[in-house]
């Protein structure tokens, strides 16, 4: 279950060369991403009119992806533009979706092509802000999108997965607080005067401070829909003003997880990190880049054992305890998104009983 | 779907040698074949009726396949011929299936035993012809076995999956030209005037013809029921009269595919080259095979992902353009073969009707 | 089918460590098995209440489980324990399954706790006796369990599939006997004045004891529910007196096999030996495993491979032959086992019947 009419990232810009489409499924609909010959993405069904080929086996040629089976040339907007030696005319459109690029993702709109408005794609403080540099990638994980939603918006699950990274004892000992603002749920957890854990401390390090003093840290998790989660984190020497202090004493970042659901059970999984500090240094970015592929790689086993035992025992009624309350209000929210892409149908059945 | 009262090819002759059984699943039933003492090729049901073992684990004594669970003999027509200790009269019989074997090739009946006539077998001019000499090999490929007759029916998909081989820009723009003749569909294509792709050029070089001079290149699809697609193939000497001209100007071949259905949406596929220049040079045999396997090769991806595909979508109607004209009067020959089969019993229950 | 209300051996007591969890399906069920400080093994549904995290992805501190997820405490009883910044008290209880251990096996009871007894755990000849020493392994079969009951009911099968190791011509052609005693069914076979078989040549020689001489050999094939089979095997010098002969002229060990269903068509299979002699020499214990494990690995490929074949036609019927009845019978008394385990409730319903 998943909202259809809204945005979700659908790759990274990288992985969409000039010259190759890529596979990808999302919202259990099989696209092929292309890009025409001025750059600009395009998103078809994964699936030839002419013999149900997928059509990213193909090639791209000028606006057009080439099946590689025999050659129909495939445009941007599903209708297919030529084959050699056959009128294509009367041939029927397979589906495009709406795409739109921006700061270095594709994202895609796999519902309702009338409602799809680039209008809607979000906008984030750290994209295409020089104060920032980003850096991430891309998991596949066997669960409902849902569970990571609960995971990252809980990260007491730090002490425990995390434990030899970012874990640390004192975030399952203090309280965190969350809040719903419109389409907009809120979890933040503050610490104070602790030891920073090894994440932390390197970046202390990187950014030429001290990592043998206590700190004050934070973690802000914020939910919008349909499933991004940024979560503001980050340390600061301690007695200056924690998440206020000001960027000479402290490390900080926004923690980017774009999460899209491929079928019921599975997901791909956009991390990343947006650090506010030495920008312009690629190495920090690369460095940084491993380590938290290393840490974010920790959840998937959790994960999708997690789903396996959900999926064995269907019945079973989970505990919903303080902690989880920014992924049930998070929930909340989708299905909210849902029933309202439901409704209008509901809507017009009655309006006809009326009409009758 | 498949006919069944039909002969496919089960496995080329090699593999079964004279003191071990080979298993394969031929139109949904597990097989067990083996040769008897004087080499005569058996097939039985790969199931033991003492316990339910595989036979195929068994090993070849005498006229019998004896069970490698608990030593019981099978003989080649379904019946126990003995068990140690054992009085194995009233066993039950399990199902064998009639085998012809000719020119390497071994080929099973999985229908009605009643009907099985070994005069059904079909020859090709290729085959016990001592102007030609055979090469060839066998894919398991995972999708239903008249999607490579639609591959093999149209060879316009060799300009886009075989680009660096066998595929050329002449052939989807040469028309090609689909009939039928009772019980087989002809498919053909001429194409004048061109340079010969690269596995043409290197038969044109061992052929000691040049291989950088114009040439007339033809290919003519057969298909015979039930999923025999011979494929006359060659390219000569432009000017001399193409599939016409003398031998000494050309370099002709059969690319032979027998497709043998295993389950509803895979398939044994045995492809080959009978080439009708230098039969005696088994190196030649050799290279060729090489090239053809990594050739043939290149469709798998290709054909398995379209399987997905329809399988994902089958309610989705494909085109039927006139490239595709072989495959679909293929198939027309292959449903009126399962009707057929089918109709007996439809008539016995209509005579019951007017008999009551 | 499997009966619930009884034990099953669920692991070497080694694979259970102090610091860390076990997971392992035990008759469709997930289990997390663990030791609480005192070194006592306990069992737990692997499911936490708190968000359906396996437990056993978890670590043992004190007397408790803690989730790797999100740091609950689960108890050996199925209660939480503690959870931080939680109170627990109305947290639900998850299901725990009674656990005895004994001579390095840990038992476990699936069904009905109330009903459980540890009396009721089986004791064996060679267990916790000097005069043994057992050495023996695990291994996963994808077949239903009693499948491997009729496979060591019946040991026709060494000459088979065991032919370069135990197996030999004289097994299949010796009569074996069976008989039912209560809930115990005895398959026995006595092979007299015959040449020994490797392994057997190995046991003689490692017994200080010519190799080449004709030997008596006996096979005792014990079945106890639910499904464990202990096989009395050796060889004596012949003449004096086979199994009845002074320990001095013979070989003689017990075959020890713990068979627990894991789901309706796979198992856990706990195979080992117990042998008569030198006790102490562990290096042999080594050595008679190294052995034992890779002729007990031969049934594997022939187990999972009549597994798919019945799957394949489930309403095939199959012989029982006198070799066989050693599993008929063993079948019989797991069959009347699981009858009276639903007896209970056809009794109440039919008493409610008289009531009403």
């Amino acid at each position: 279950m998943f909202p259809l009419n809204t945005w979700y990232v659908a790759a990274r810009s990288e992985e969409i060369p000039a010259d190759r489409p890529l596979s990808r499924r999302i919202c259990n609909q099989p696209m092929a991403f292309f890009r025409n010959s001025s750059g600009v993405a395009a998103a078809v069904l994964d699936f030839c009119p002419h013999r149900g080929a997928p059509l990213s086996l193909g090639k791209v040629e000028g606006d057009t992806l080439v099946c590689g089976y025999h050659g129909l040339a495939m445009g941007c907007d599903g209708k297919t533009v030529s084959m050699p030696c056959q009128r294509v005319r009367g041939f029927p459109a397979i589906r495009s979706f709406p795409v739109h690029e921006a700061h270095g993702f594709v994202w895609v709109w796999p519902g309702d092509v009338a409602k799809a408005n680039t209008a809607l794609v979000p906008h984030f403080e750290w994209q295409g802000n020089p104060a920032f540099a980003y850096g991430g990638g891309l998991y596949h994980i066997a669960c409902d999108y849902r569970l990571m939603i609960d995971n990252l918006m809980d990260l007491t699950h730090e002490t425990y997965v995390h434990s030899n990274s970012i874990g640390q004892k004192e975030i399952d000992e203090v309280p965190c607080r969350t809040r719903v603002d419109g389409d907009h749920v809120i979890t933040e957890r503050y610490m104070e005067g602790i030891e920073a854990p090894p994440f932390w401390k390197m970046a202390l390090r990187l950014n030429e401070l001290p990592d043998d003093k206590p700190v004050d840290r934070w973690q802000i998790c914020h939910f919008t829909p349909p499933s991004h989660v940024m979560i503001e984190v980050g340390v600061a020497l301690a007695g200056h003003g924690g998440h206020a202090a000001p960027d000479a004493v402290k490390a900080a970042s926004w923690v980017v997880d774009f999460i899209t659901p491929e079928t019921d059970t599975s997901m791909h999984y956009f991390w990343g990190m947006a650090r506010k500090f030495k920008p312009q240094d690629e190495s920090l970015t690369h460095q940084i880049r491993e380590g938290q592929g290393k840490i974010f790689g920790e959840d998937l086993e959790m994960l999708e054992r997690q789903q396996k035992n959900l999926s064995n025992f269907p019945d079973r009624k989970l505990l919903m305890l303080n902690i989880d309350a920014g992924g049930v209000q998070s929930r909340k929210l989708i299905d909210r998104l849902i029933a309202a892409e439901q409704a209008p149908a509901a809507q017009a059945s009655s309006a006809q009983g009326v009409a009758a």
